[in-house]
């Protein structure tokens, strides 16, 4: 029969083998496409969705769609992200970075090890390729058929050399998640708690411009368990439109520094 | 801030809100159409993949296809499944029922319940509509474009009325998983249990007749995540099929009386 | 080098092959679910959209979705599609029908037999599997996840064997179509004549009800083939509804009594 | 009511409207992907495939998978396609080029023009994003989740400037087809002529290498439209592999110049 061994990392289905030691690596993908978008927001609202063990560095959502492709540890294939971010403090460690308050991704394989292993609340829509013509490019998300975020950015200044040296100079992001595994029959969490899990960042080139981004909220018939989370986005406020970005780069998903966050 | 409430049940994101109390409950399915092929298999072989906490009571792989319609909690909505079963007993809790080595489906969301509330190791394949067919049924399941299992069963037989209600004289499965969260960065695990999922199936109608199931193993640049669990599957020997069955039914996923193993 | 034959039916690639005599046959859909929605309109608006070789018979905009199961030209495989179509006479031949307005298919296949063979105006819409709950049924299209089109149906009487008998009494429905090929290069057509494509009905069971549709006008960056045809539909009013229909129906699509309509 | 304009040029559904003069432009592809692949096959076997209004040039099976993004036609968006080609020689016209066998491409709209307006013989096919990992790309197509053709190519020479610009120092591909359209209900063709469409491409950057193509032939169940052309393509003996080639490149389909080939 089946044993379970300590020494092992396991992912369910757990019985077809694990692996020795723990199982989180620097996760390289070669050719990314950003569109990041970002608004500042009411902090009373965005509150509400942060978790107290945490502080707002500054309220603003930040909104990141990501064609990712040569990825390593599919083979070379690809999926496609669009994450909402908002930054934070945690409190206890006193780690500074981004909370990952939802990210939609395209592909169930990341969304579970996202959750189950690194706290990132991963959830699936579609997510089509993103479109470039003449500066603009857009990107949306759909839940079967309908659109519930819509991503424009009118680009109108080319990053330099420098612009691109600047932003690499601090490659590092640190994403937070929680992590909140319930119990079985009953309230309550079986796990429940803060995570870390930085990505490095490498910009190749890229540009800015103005940006937008448009909700459109679903009922509950037509999104079961995602219309409450989009209805909260939807209903924060934008009280200012940074310049959004259209950038290529290098990501290094730093699961070898992925840990509780206590 | 969001503040975590003892009393509720959450799902990640859990900072968008949880509901007072247990969140599982019985799941009517209105309208399912099931292919189950089954064949006996070496119980040496078979043993590996199933935890030491259950003993096997018959070597038999029972493999089922069901499109499921008219599911409640998704509005009316639909999803397709590949379930990979075999016959067990839980040791010390004297449960008897099917021990589920895998279930492949067609949409995330399910996925992300079936693992995280239940324990039930569910990952994603394309599982395109059956075909039907002057009496041959057919399935497959596939990643990305490259099958990996394919079913088919030639009817041969109607299911009577006395067929039907003989079905329907015992119709609770004792669903059982494994639920299983790794620690971040270092082996071992943060939940790691047997889980009791009970269904409850009514035929409505059906036919049997000769079943196959054809496994094609894929390589770990083609499936990644999945290529280890299709090699092990794919290596249970055929000893003997039995009928295979197609049938209408209504199903109900007890997860009002789903709990932890002990 | 392959030399055509005049006595051969070719599809392209048509150096692959064709077959001996005529290549249309009575193709039968052995498991079809209907949800028809019809609304009285503008027949002057209407009218622009239906050429002037038919008549119009009445003013209505008949919406037909169908997921087609069963299909035995697709080896027992499925396709959903969504018809709209507006009752005519064509002049000349004095065929009473439904002239297809346009009709959206959510697989290439049977769109391009459609087409080219048929003059039936099909072109792609995705179109998920329709969501049936306590007597609510809904089903929509979309393109690239910006939903156009959204049905509704509330059940409120099902129909009697008896009314069950009397929609089989007149089965067959004279689906007429302009098949359209365009010179290259230069304005004018290679091919343009109105065309008849009978289809019989076998109603198995239903149920009528309280119907609605709802159109969302697409821009031309957004769906840049169809933006036009959906303002056009978009823009008839909606004069009164009549009672809408969900059925279980046997089609035979009378690929074998199709012909050029002169 | 609607009437055809012969000073314009329409597609079906054609009621909506057409557009004055021509409606064949140059398309420009602002970002295209390409994974080349070529084989001398025996060239008596490739002939019977190949109209007899041509000759053959070289007896070698040209195997091209292009994703093509920043499509100006389409907003922006984009498609995936897999081209097979073979040189010939129009005979009448004495025009050089490459003759269409099919073209399998992941959305309809442009199968549709490329079909009735230009007589390039493309079928659907699911073709998802090639995969690049440390110098080896692949890509495969699929029908309803069982692949059919996969390309393998191991790049191990980087293409220089001096081979970007030699290779577009002649740009002009003299692509070529076959329009066929069936008369409806008896043998023979409505339409049926050679066509000419070419393709300008420029070149950016890329890369050769050792490559391969792998054919699994299907049946008439599983794909009853395509089989014969896949196992006609799949019988084609490889003689001798070329180098392939993975390149960036932009192109113009010069609709502007399409034209039957008399």
């Amino acid at each position: 029969m089946f044993h379970f061994d300590d020494d092992y990392t396991y992912r369910m289905p757990a019985h077809f083998g694990g692996v020795k030691g723990g199982d989180l690596h620097d996760l390289q993908y070669d050719d990314v496409t950003s569109i990041a978008i970002s608004y500042l927001t009411d902090e009373e609202q965005l509150a509400q969705y942060v978790p107290d063990a945490f502080e707002i560095v500054e309220p603003s959502l930040n909104i990141e769609y990501q064609k990712c492709c040569g990825i390593h540890w599919m083979g070379g294939g690809e999926y496609t992200l669009l994450a909402l971010m908002t930054p934070v403090r945690h409190l206890s460690s006193g780690t500074v970075g981004a909370y990952a308050l939802v990210v939609w991704e395209n592909k169930t394989a990341p969304i579970l090890g996202g959750r189950e292993e690194t706290g990132i609340p991963k959830i699936f829509a579609d997510i089509p390729d993103y479109h470039l013509l003449d500066g603009h490019a857009s990107a949306h998300a759909s839940h079967e058929g309908r659109a519930f975020l819509e991503l424009d950015l009118q680009l109108d200044h080319e990053l330099s050399a420098e612009d691109v040296a600047a932003r690499n100079s601090a490659p590092r992001i640190n994403q937070m998640g929680w992590r909140h595994i319930p119990n079985i029959g009953r309230p309550g969490a079986a796990v429940s708690h803060a995570t870390l899990y930085p990505v490095d960042v490498t910009y190749l080139s890229g540009g800015t411009g103005t940006a937008t981004a448009t909700w459109t909220p679903m009922d509950s018939l037509q999104n079961p368990m995602q219309y409450h989370i989009i209805a909260a986005l939807a209903g924060l406020p934008v009280v200012e439109y940074r310049p959004g970005v259209l950038a290529k780069m290098v990501t290094h998903l730093r699961g070898d520094l992925a840990r509780e966050l206590v």
